[in-house]
């Protein structure tokens, strides 16, 4: 019996994706597949202005986008923007994952436009991308990634759903804009070991960030507990009770541009790669840091990976143990190995943050966490009394 | 004689104009205009996420974006992303300003799709942008605004296209690619006393700028001389020689993002406005700088308005005098009023950047000055000598 549920769901998931391609080929006036990436300075050139990055010293080998495979889960204001730049780039494949469909409310974003009303986010994204660019293959997923049975599927699709079958995907891009779906990316991504960039923009629409998980290296999403409760209901509650979430196009274009530019310079090995790169848009202030996994991280594969990643940096070559390590320069005196690599100090990050004691704004106020058991967490008052970020930590650790 | 061809050039954009509203009209699926901003949470409202800035404390009058005309000159990687921005925010009214076609080469940033190309990137701008947004009023220009008459032109529009006929716009946002562009907006907005935002990319792709300019407060565009000369060729030349620059979707993204962001900040008065706001993508530095005018401009018009605004500055009560005021604790070190209002300190500075003395990367490196009677000004040579700013400015000036 489950498995003639599973194999239905599969033919439907097969017909879906074999209509999105039927439609494709509709498309008016598209342009045709391009074999091979040219640098030639032609007008009908796709690529000319992307090769032009090797003359110009920036990236070695350019091409080599095509090789790899990114999904991205959510593909609303940041994660559609993140799929068309990445198409637009040439990457070799798209997996994308989202449940939502498309409505009037998401025109105040970039992407979606009012004919495609109705429709679900993945399928319209798919149509449009292909459109703009033949050349990046596509595999959409019209499901929730949180529930029990999505959940593995998704794990499956990023195990093997590479450029080529059965290998995983080079990187996981979180778009999503709730705590469940971050939770559910980053137990999966301990698990299989899967290097993942987390995103998010906050509900008053005016701050974001950015952020890269290597799991064992760099702070999981489950080690540092949001530091800011800024209430305790969802997103879908606020909207039966008449009220929502701001969002503006310039902060998620913003936010999509800094998140596939980490994403380019992680792929195509130039410039320095953010562990986190924060956007406050009121004060035009972009704060950076670099989180320590926590050796008493909740979940059990995130300290797994820290066991494996520490005998690795034993064993390996000291440049390949470390690449990053001139800039992880930690700072030993906090447990949590919060460490600021911004140009400000943290007297100055003190006074530049609002409600937040000792971070900026715009680094925790990104999701909420949805009523649960712990009622208790949404009476959390953070005040401005200027108590250290240990003795919050400490607080919120012992709720 | 004269005038006959004048009439018809009028009829031309008469007939572009009607014809582009017809074809907007064909859009299948659309929305329907919507008379009023409504704040009701429904998934038909397109304007319900933006409203909520009031909600959340951010804007106090949102509605007011209706109420405003802006003009758009360069449709290209940066100005259509722009205008989608502005599109989407529910911008009163746009005035695109744009000579060149849409080609397949520009695929590699957003907007602009496949089946575009051959259009003229004004025309294909509208079509689309009017299907996003029928409330937007648009009126477009295909046209060089450096040709005599089209300057004219131009600057008839600036100080009449107001959403009112007859009332100048309430902004002029440069988003073009070269110098001259530049220098042709800047001598229209110093005439006529217009505010205006700049910005830039690098021919790299891995640099970009804004700058909001009000005449005879904020240093323009003439007032201080370009530090780097990168080459004297412009991009046509480059295009000749089978040479192109490089572009990237994200940084022209995170331009545009910033720019519309500062042109919301300005309008709708929150927040910090940026009088200059720098993006290193290499580093995620993000310089922020604010430069006095040059009493010595060479800009007769720079100078009078920098009079007027002594005078006005002089008059006036305190608050509305110098409204900035706080932000704009000018270092009289230097006799060119540069200061940077960063977070880094000027030693960082000097380290950061690369072939650029004493400016952090993406400052100046925007636009190349193309080849003009001081053949010389391509020979200068910017060495890593650590000389002083000053040095550095008095030995442009003089050459």
């Amino acid at each position: 019996m489950a498995e003639s549920v599973e194999s239905l769901r599969q033919r439907v998931e097969e017909l879906e994706q074999e209509l999105a391609r039927e439609r494709s080929r509709q498309v008016v006036g598209g342009r045709t597949r391009i074999e091979k990436m040219s640098s030639e300075v032609v007008d009908s050139n796709p690529y000319s202005r992307l090769m032009a990055l090797k003359r110009m010293g920036i990236v070695s080998d350019y091409e080599k986008i095509r090789t790899y495979a990114v999904a991205i889960v959510g593909v609303g204001g940041v994660g559609s923007v993140t799929a068309e730049m990445l198409t637009r780039c040439g990457i070799g494949k798209l997996l994308l994952f989202d449940y939502d469909k498309v409505e009037l409310a998401n025109m105040n974003r970039l992407f979606f436009q009012p004919h495609q009303a109705g429709l679900s986010k993945v399928q319209a994204a798919e149509h449009t991308l292909r459109s703009i660019n033949p050349d990046v293959l596509f595999e959409v997923h019209n499901y929730n990634i949180t529930t029990v049975e999505h959940f593995e599927h998704f794990m499956h699709r990023i195990s093997n759903g590479g450029l080529e079958e059965g290998k995983p995907v080079d990187l996981v891009l979180s778009c999503v804009d709730n705590f469940e779906a971050r939770m559910a990316i980053n137990t999966a991504c301990n698990e299989l070991g899967q290097t993942w960039m987390e995103s998010g923009v906050s509900e008053n629409a005016v701050s974001g960030h950015i952020q890269l998980m290597i799991p064992g290296e760099s702070a999981c999403f489950a080690c540092a507990p949001p530091l800011v409760v800024a209430s305790n209901i969802d997103e879908k509650t606020l909207k039966r009770e008449g009220v929502c979430a701001a969002s503006l196009p310039t902060t998620m274009g913003v936010v999509a541009g800094i998140l596939v530019q980490n994403v380019l310079k992680f792929l195509l090995n130039f410039g320095t790669v953010s562990f986190y790169l924060g956007y406050n848009a009121m004060q035009d202030f972009f704060p950076t840091m670099f989180m320590k996994p926590n050796p008493q991280c909740d979940d059990r594969n995130c300290r797994k990976q820290q066991e494996e990643y520490k005998k690795r940096a034993a064993t390996l070559p000291t440049p390949e143990a470390a690449p990053q390590e001139e800039e992880e320069i930690v700072h030993e005196d906090n447990e949590w190995g919060i460490e600021l690599v911004s140009e400000v100090s943290e007297e100055e990050l003190k006074n530049s943050s609002g409600p937040i004691p000792a971070l900026p704004e715009g680094i925790t106020v990104a999701y909420t966490i949805p009523k649960k058991q712990e009622d208790s967490v949404s009476e959390v008052v953070v005040d401005d009394s200027g108590e250290s970020l240990e003795d919050l930590m400490a607080k919120m650790k012992n709720m």
